[in-house]
């Protein structure tokens, strides 16, 4: 049977890491509300609401789930990394729940200690909360930011996380081979997109079994979609839709992922349907010269800003400089966007385990956009690129 | 042509009145960094990343969205309250953007001012974010947590909102229509999900025409789910996957929703996969009780907490008490919870023009879960259940 969730082991390794650092910070524990962090720590997903929530975890001590009743029971299903969960009924209450959680904080005899977290609210604070800081109810435990505990440890992927993200590009491939294939004039993105997402998720789960679930909220199994880059919004890189339907001669960006044990990888395409004029087609090989570029930047102990810069001199060659709208990638695995950042502004290495995307693009406003978007793990060789969907122009021409 | 949007005059009017609140709380600019904030006063909806993004309105001066250049183009395509767009080329850059809003702040002669803000920090902070407070980089200038002017305004919703939310219960009326039309015994729930989402999510953009988009991100125009409460894990309320196909016997408790000018209902039913046994159909009465129940208190003038106290009254006489898992409900709109929370701690009155959930809900580990949800306006005569798919057992049976 395929491996879908992370072992056990590995998410005894994490929390045994967490508390090294601990230890190494002199802290006490570490309190936790980014429901991506204790995900990453323990395997139980929960939503994020108004409702606080938050996972304690003491270098002496059980490691405890703070949060309301209607999430409790969950919990003993998903993780058995969670020793104690403590829960108030629902918010606001009658009681706000921070006051509570300072007191299951006293029991855990950690109100007058040293305290690291990724949110000094000690709530996540979504929607419509409302609440007072967790510190100004521990008057006598010193509390300080340590987010990047936690993140610092997601910058580097393990043998498991890597191979969710290969097993993820497959899935993703598929979704994008089947939006291709639906794609043509006359079509809604929307309608070309939900009906690639839904063949692809149906055919991964068949495919990887009864054991199969999505483990992040709200994600389909695959999925591919267009988010309004289409025709002339090909040049809005952060379009959300597009009222028009799809016409020949239409530059088309799109983008596909899938979630395997709550990983996923980026895949994007810039497509034609129809034959490209010369001018697309000047744009295109000239993104497809900037990503080339930086895949062979790319590489273990290099800095991000020598890519970005690398992708920049190749779009400035060209004259298109002024036709940039954001920086060569960023990391990803459980979150769309991750540290490292490959920014001109950032100037720390590259290291193997981390895994990156690289999506130069260039956009011109009333004509558009261009962008592929592949997945990149950075090894001690060198790079291995994971998504692996064609990316020469002959391939992505779409006949109209 | 069926109206979609917001008009103009009623963005202005929400602009004007943030600015009347302003000037009555003696602050001379509001910095907002919610998307959902930017999109309610502005009608520009943009994607949430690590890179800070603010909208800035002063008491005199122009209407300031501050944000990453790839967000800049599409801002006039959206939008005519936003008078001014600041960019920084992308995040984290060779100087942190928080360093250039704050010289905007000061090019708008707002740097030793009083400026009320959703967010000291300045940013969302979204993803792998980090930064300096921008009150660090504007010494002079008074910050304030001020982020309940926005969401005070958007307690009472206006005539085009609950217009909006009115249509949205028509498309989640379909989406689940054709929920229930496609569950059966051996389908995954996803499987039924996605297409009957697909399905109503086609049918409405037919139905509204080419003016049709969906306004928030990731939003599928209609969509049908159960969100892994299939079967036992129905009594897991925020359950996010199930791994089994539906069998005979189920319970199912499912939701839906759908984007009209970026508000939606909410719509969630109790199911059953075949005939129900007589504890599924004393726990499903009991429930429906308890609505009804919620239904008679809610009202103008009535305190949140009455109908809470009111719901749990039906649930302790009938010995449920200790099934329950949370409260009765939470005002919706733009976002999937919102103020007021109908909870036992919340004394607030309900007002004509609140638009709320009503869903009480039961709960047994290893059974399942009995809940309804229904979008409700409250009105000065009483209240108006927006949304009106069947709630009576024999409408909710599936064949099986």
């Amino acid at each position: 049977m395929p491996k879908l969730t992370i072992s056990d082991n590995e998410y005894k390794t994490r929390v045994k890491n967490v508390k090294r650092e601990l230890v190494e910070r002199d802290i006490d524990a570490l309190y936790l509300t980014s429901s991506v962090s204790i995900f990453y720590l323990t395997g139980f997903s929960h939503i994020p609401t108004e409702r606080p929530a938050a996972l304690v975890i003491p270098v002496n001590g059980e490691i405890t789930f703070m949060g309301p009743m209607l999430e409790a029971d969950h919990i003993p299903l998903k993780t058995r990394i969670i020793e104690r969960v403590k829960t108030y009924f629902d918010y606001p209450g009658e009681r706000h729940p921070i006051n509570k959680f300072a007191e299951f904080l006293k029991q855990m005899k950690l109100h007058n200690k040293k305290i690291g977290t990724d949110n000094l609210a000690g709530a996540s604070g979504t929607w419509g909360y409302k609440g007072p800081a967790i510190s100004e109810k521990l008057r006598n435990a010193s509390m300080s930011l340590a987010k990047d505990i936690v993140e610092d440890m997601r910058l580097i992927k393990s043998e498991e996380e890597i191979q969710f993200i290969k097993e993820s590009a497959k899935w993703a491939n598929l979704a994008h081979s089947l939006l291709q294939e639906y794609s043509r004039a006359g079509l809604w993105d929307l309608d070309v997109a939900l009906a690639a997402s839904y063949e692809a998720s149906m055919i991964m789960k068949k495919t990887l079994g009864e054991e199969y679930e999505p483990q992040r909220l709200g994600s389909t199994p695959a999925s591919a979609r267009f988010r309004g880059q289409v025709g002339a919004k090909s040049a809005i890189p952060h379009s959300i839709a597009v009222k028009s339907p799809m016409k020949k001669g239409d530059t088309l960006i799109s983008g596909a992922g899938s979630d395997v044990g709550g990983y996923s990888c980026e895949l994007e395409r810039t497509m034609f349907l129809g034959t490209p004029t010369t001018k697309q087609k000047t744009y295109f090989e000239t993104m497809l010269k900037a990503q080339d570029r930086a895949f062979e930047v790319l590489g273990p102990e290099i800095k991000c800003s020598v890519v970005d810069e690398a992708v920049a001199a190749v779009f400035k060659k060209a004259r298109m400089g002024r036709l940039m709208r954001h920086h060569t990638g960023h990391g990803l695995g459980l979150e769309g966007h991750e540290r490292p950042w490959i920014d001109i502004g950032n100037e720390k290495l590259l290291k193997p385990g981390m895994v990156v995307s690289c999506e130069p693009g260039i956009y011109e406003l009333g004509f558009g956009g261009f962008r592929h978007s592949d997945t990149i793990l950075i090894t001690d060789a060198g790079t291995e690129v994971l998504t692996y969907y064609p990316r020469d122009i002959d391939s992505l021409v779409i006949p109209a």
